[in-house]
């Protein structure tokens, strides 16, 4: 299975950044130096809730290309106002769009990237940007050898642009790339145009709210519980 | 000057890849392997000598887009032609090209990025294919943060979507990037283009066959002997 692979190309947001104990912990941090009183685990949880719905018009043609950073803008503006934090200014607007730029990875993520990185080219395949998805390695020390982003598509996943797209930019054929993911979704897509796939579990991903992928719904070609389990499956 | 600098995008051919040594090398012994007699020196020569050629009708829109990996195959076709060496096969003819995806660095490369990467963004703004950049980083251990690339933009240098793109998909100002190569023409459009510019010599490219670029011809932002020099004059 694994012989023809070469490329593993991970999703971002959930399945290497653990977006939620990272922004909760943040903003948390905001609120209190400036003084300010609001829900902030609710934003947090709010402003994820948003991610899908606020790519739809994108996707659905109703807009034209918006970059996630715009996004995550205009989904925090419209959470500040609900929250009554109308008072922030530019700066510190800004300064909130920033924290997904600022994600912690779950422990597994830099060693295992490190094991499968030898035997693999590894990148993202994130509908997060480039700039978003440079900043996050330099944070968090991923040795990505390739971004693939949202941006280089002008498309969001499940767009097949996307997917096409990146394996088209390593001259090879979808086969022989490998979409590692924590959502199934994103893995009917990869393998609907012909990827590999591996699931690996984040059961805590959406901490309370979590209400699908605790585990693999498919017979992905690689199930896994970790990334240091999922370079061990793959022979890294 | 460096103050506002977030990125440092990088020529390729020549700047970080000592592209002449290393094809002449692989050159030779694939002949003495193969028992083939040629000019192996005056193939690798000609071979770079088609490039700029080779992108003109892309570049001039006489032909569709067409990626650096596809021209530096038709260049080779032709050389082998002349050089009677039609007799390759296809197999042989996909070793060669897969000659400029494994490039050694020039000795000053790994260790300089290593230190300007402390505090810069690195990566490539290269005509090369994605595939080739990211084969050849793997290959050299070029620790590139991010891998910009004429397939991303569709266009080859001196296009102003490469030089503006990259800028763009920072999402920054181009005076907040900067180009560092071994050719001024190269940062007299990144210049012209708004980016910051650094030249760095490398007078050897060429071998005997080098003409032009022994020094910066212009006031070029900084002016480095080596990757080690300009890390050091940008404070990293």
């Amino acid at each position: 299975m694994s012989a023809t692979v070469q490329a593993v190309l991970f999703d971002v947001f959930g399945t290497v950044g653990d977006w939620r104990t990272s922004l909760i912990r943040r903003l948390q941090r905001f609120g209190a130096e400036n003084n300010l009183q609001a829900d902030w685990v609710s934003l947090a949880d709010d402003w994820r809730a948003n991610y899908e719905p606020s790519m739809k018009a994108v996707r659905d043609g109703q807009r034209p290309w918006t970059n996630l950073e715009q996004l995550h803008r205009e989904s925090l503006d419209e959470l500040l106002k609900a929250q009554g934090l109308d008072s922030l200014n530019e700066s510190q607007r800004q300064y909130l769009v920033q924290s997904w730029h600022l994600l912690d990875p779950w422990p597994d993520v830099v060693s295992g990237l490190n094991r499968l990185r030898k035997k693999y080219i590894i990148g993202t395949l994130s509908n997060g940007g480039v700039r978003l998805l440079t900043d996050m390695a330099r944070f968090a020390g991923l040795p990505w050898d390739v971004i693939f982003s949202s941006d280089l598509f002008r498309h969001f996943k499940p767009d097949r642009e996307v997917y096409l797209g990146a394996a088209e930019l390593l001259d090879t054929a979808p086969q022989n790339v490998m979409l590692a993911a924590a959502h199934n979704y994103d893995l009917a897509n990869a393998r609907q145009y012909g990827m590999k796939t591996a699931f690996v579990a984040r059961p805590t991903e959406f901490g309370p709210r979590q209400s699908r992928d605790f585990k693999a719904e498919s017979d992905w070609d690689f199930i896994a519980n970790d990334f240091e389990d999922l370079a061990a499956k793959m022979g890294a």
